[in-house]
């Protein structure tokens, strides 16, 4: 394994109990065998991305890792974060969501809006769920971040949890807000690189959505996106 | 103009005096010209990077653009903050550099490290001053970031101005920091994807560097020192 003084940690959708062996994927195996070096007997850690966590020893490399699970814990999210994001330019958004899963967004959520929608690439939502499994790994999370279809913002808010805290990125907002309450979900609403729409941004705040500026100056749609979910990170 | 509310602002090292003609640089003028829109006797702005804002009277916009300086304002540096950062993975640099600028960096110094040293490809700082810029547009921000070529990060420590404030991104450092006080020159050290020594990390404790914890998880370079100055902008 890599010397850097901490175990690998790889991502398998099913643990299984221990005493149970353990196929990795073919991705998860060659982040093992060809970033990590490992070796049969080394050991190393698996999420399911849900909170699970197993512990493995690796008995066979060759092909895919095959490996036994030693033992499993299981721990429950400590703190949550949605993040509904208009569209930025261009491909911006994939750099953007690799962060917020190192950072430990719960969920990205691309919003459509009046003046900005995702375009429909083919492929897009799979690679970032790939980049998601790879922040995770990077980070040593054991939660995923849960990566939506891009939907309409009205029915994005929709289903925002009931006794969430609300916040709305805006130059107009207050740059002083404090920490963010560690026992709602945290939901952030950012802009598509066209901006919201007054009648967008009034919906958004009745709901109760609190204004927060993030910089003294105009940020690009994911540079704010990442911006809130560092204030977040932080709070915590 | 484009309807988004604000004018626009482009970089022109030298702004002249009110009265003068000032001549935009190729890619200042395609950026009014084809992203903008903009035509004879539009208004809009420049900015020279080191705290000077013009009003400009665009006069003719075929070929390059030039245009009237109806006025001319200067404003120092309200806050100051270096980023000292260590090789990424790959051209991770390349996205960081440009958010840099959004929040408003002053000076980005690349720092060779003993598990990690900036490649030096063929055109990759011009690269970077050209995203600045982009940044500086992007944010209308009137100081440009800085653009260091890489230094031995003991070479860049000297460097550093008397009484700054700095902070060494740790997963060890405090999670419960506060606010950058305003009245000094904050400077943020990341080390390289491979970590810093032992070594490295005591001698820049011994200059007084206080360890920050920007996440509960383990960020890689390029989101440490994002977080690193999201954290700083929001504390202004």
């Amino acid at each position: 394994m890599r010397g850097d003084g901490a175990p690998s940690r790889v991502y398998a959708p099913e643990l299984g109990e221990p005493g149970s062996t353990l196929v990795l994927s073919a991705e998860e195996s060659h982040y093992l065998v060809r970033v990590c070096r490992a070796r049969p007997g080394d050991r190393t850690e698996a999420t399911d991305g849900r909170g699970g966590v197993a512990s493995l020893r690796l008995v066979s490399v060759a092909g895919g890792v095959e490996a036994e699970v030693e033992a499993s814990s299981r721990t429950t999210r400590r703190r949550r974060a949605w993040v509904l994001c208009g569209a930025p330019e261009g491909s911006r958004a994939d750099w953007l969501v690799e962060k917020l899963a190192e950072l430990g967004v719960e969920r990205w959520q691309p919003v459509d809006c009046e003046r900005g929608a995702w375009t429909r690439a083919t492929g897009r939502v799979e690679r970032w769920r790939r980049l998601a499994v790879a922040g995770l790994r990077q980070a040593r999370r054991c939660h995923l971040l849960e990566v939506m279809d891009p939907a309409e913002i009205g029915t994005a808010l929709v289903g925002v949890p009931e006794g969430a805290a609300g916040w709305l990125a805006s130059r107009e907002g207050a740059r002083e807000v404090g920490r963010s309450d560690p026992d709602r979900v945290a939901v952030g609403v950012i802009g598509p690189a066209g901006g919201l729409t007054a009648a967008e941004e009034g919906g958004i705040q009745a709901l109760g959505f609190s204004r927060i500026c993030l910089s003294d100056g105009r940020l690009r749609t994911e540079t704010a996106a990442l911006a809130w979910s560092v204030w977040w990170s932080m709070s915590g």
